[in-house]
């Protein structure tokens, strides 16, 4: 399996809200590293550096807006003379506010954002372009024949909205490799999303639309970030309608019913016809993540990728979230390993 | 001129996000104090503590899940595990997020809110409620016959909407008192916000309504908290049509442009017909205050009270911002000294 990635991620380390303590952000450049060096214990040395950022496509996924925001969000936050080390804001527009564009950098991050828990830090740009860059380079190895490939992706990109960041998330990695395969001429992409938290940038970005199925299998919103979207009663809208499925599951959830909920989104994917996968592979299920609340073991996550080459279809995979960071690599490779043989 | 107070606030201590950094709020128990030893000092010893909470009343303010919200955050909170000494979010219900009630108590925090510059403390709810109770019986005090008189409400209230919290504000106190005169059989009554921020909660509460109009002077919403409201083109709907006036002003205003914005607002508040005033009293258009960028002299508050003297209209003055602390009680003062004249 050819693995796409960068190293240049290491400067994105954020603060976060979090139990209400400004914190080093769990989704730290550890993660990837850890990443990175079980990938080469177990033997995936096809590893790639991918291409430059292609505007067009990003242009696809989000408004052109919000990428100059995040592109000078720091900068402009230095400038303004704000102290803290990371950009975020303090205000948001809640109930029966209005979603007017503001002007001011602190306005603005909170206009282009819904959360809290992730900020933007000097280096985060430079991060972000490249994970979506590699989920680009991964799309493309799989839209020219390869069966599958890796995008080791930091930071995530699975709560990215068209226009706002959260959930340490800032652009949209899976979006941007569904818009690469439907750009490559595969008709129909299902995003399958297994990621603890629900995708609800992914759900977002594709909801009226038909040729993008999305499916999740996520922690009720009603108690789990990003709770305002992942109810099962989402199921798209106009030409979207009936192409988005949401499989909220309670806290404490463990395998046998996780992979009932698993079989029930493949066997809906299957009847949408997808041509293409893109797998958004977030290992927060484990039963130790120290955030989430689900019970997957590491040998789930092996059965996870062997269910998924079971699929049959072209698949590419792009890394989400997973914070027991001493398993994390062993939980991520499990899935890609048992995929790959 | 009557004062009414309680001192039961000083366990009201938060934390607030400002500029990426979690802060002691700007808004602490010390401005109240600093507030009650000017008035004592300048011969306003007419101090009541005010009775009890009315529920009834708040519930013609706000909604009952709200306040039921609000005055058990803090203990599910600590319930729940989390290790902050507020109770904050780390998220909030964005564009094209729904607006379903969770059921974690984080994910309520979020529901509840529009900021985290705001947090709920273990004394916060006692505080609050005073708040409230303070503000009621202020209005009760002008609704009995009397010219004027001074709530001294901490926190403050102004950016409290029917069911969000935000800007240091839970209950609406100068909303509450609005509602008393109304009760009392005051058929026409105007609030009047010269806080240095935008009433964003107060517009919210009364915006479809025609029986109390409200007028706000502040500072621009493109750059400066709420961001989200305040904007001029907000005039009202409904019944509430033409009943709101919002007058944004750009950072760096000073006296001359402030006094004709409020001449403006008075005139308007003339062609409504009030009966009775609410004056939402914030200071900090001082041009000393810390978190602010109006340019306000200590003397021109002197000349603000004069000014709303000459309204000739049964008076509830209803403490709102202010953090330049070592200035705050002249300024408070000030206004309602040159009043009472």
């Amino acid at each position: 399996m050819r693995v796409f990635a960068t190293i240049d991620h290491h400067d994105h380390h954020c603060l976060e809200l979090d139990e209400g303590e400004l914190i080093p952000s769990w989704e730290g450049p550890d993660r990837a590293d850890i990443v990175d060096a079980e990938l080469l214990a177990r033997g995936f040395v096809d590893v790639s550096v991918p291409g430059p950022l292609d505007p067009a496509l990003i242009a696809r996924v989000h408004a052109p807006d919000y990428v100059e925001f995040l592109g000078s969000a720091h900068a402009r936050w230095v400038a303004a003379g704000n102290v803290g080390p990371c950009a975020m804001s303090n205000g948001w527009p809640a109930r029966r506010m209005r979603h007017l564009r503001p002007e001011g950098i602190v306005a603005q991050l909170g206009y282009y954002s819904f959360a809290a828990d992730c900020s933007i830090a000097e280096g985060t740009w430079r991060a972000v372009v490249d994970a979506a860059r590699t989920a680009d380079a991964a799309a493309q190895h799989v839209a020219a024949g390869s069966r599958t490939a890796f995008a080791r992706c930091r930071p995530p990109g699975h709560h990215a909205s068209r226009d706002q960041f959260g959930g340490y998330c800032y652009l949209n990695n899976a979006a941007i490799a569904a818009e690469r395969l439907r750009a490559s001429g595969i008709d129909r992409v299902a995003v399958l999303d297994v990621d603890y938290h629900h995708g609800n940038g992914t759900q977002d970005i594709f909801y009226s639309r038909d040729d993008v199925s999305f499916c999740s299998i996520h922690a009720d919103p009603k108690v789990e970030f990003p709770y305002f979207l992942g109810h099962a009663d989402e199921e798209g809208i106009s030409l979207g309608q009936g192409a988005n499925l949401n499989i909220p599951l309670p806290h404490g959830t463990g395998p046998d019913v996780w992979f009932a909920a698993l079989d029930e989104g493949i066997a809906w994917i299957d009847g949408r016809g997808a041509d293409a996968l893109v797998i958004s592979l977030g290992v927060d299920t484990f039963i130790d993540d120290p955030i989430s609340q689900f019970r997957l073991t590491s040998e789930d996550f092996t059965r996870l990728g062997r269910r998924l080459a079971e699929m049959g279809r072209p698949t590419v995979f792009v890394m989400e979230g997973g914070y027991a960071t001493e398993a994390l690599g062993t939980n991520m490779v499990n899935v890609l390993d048992a995929f790959a043989l």
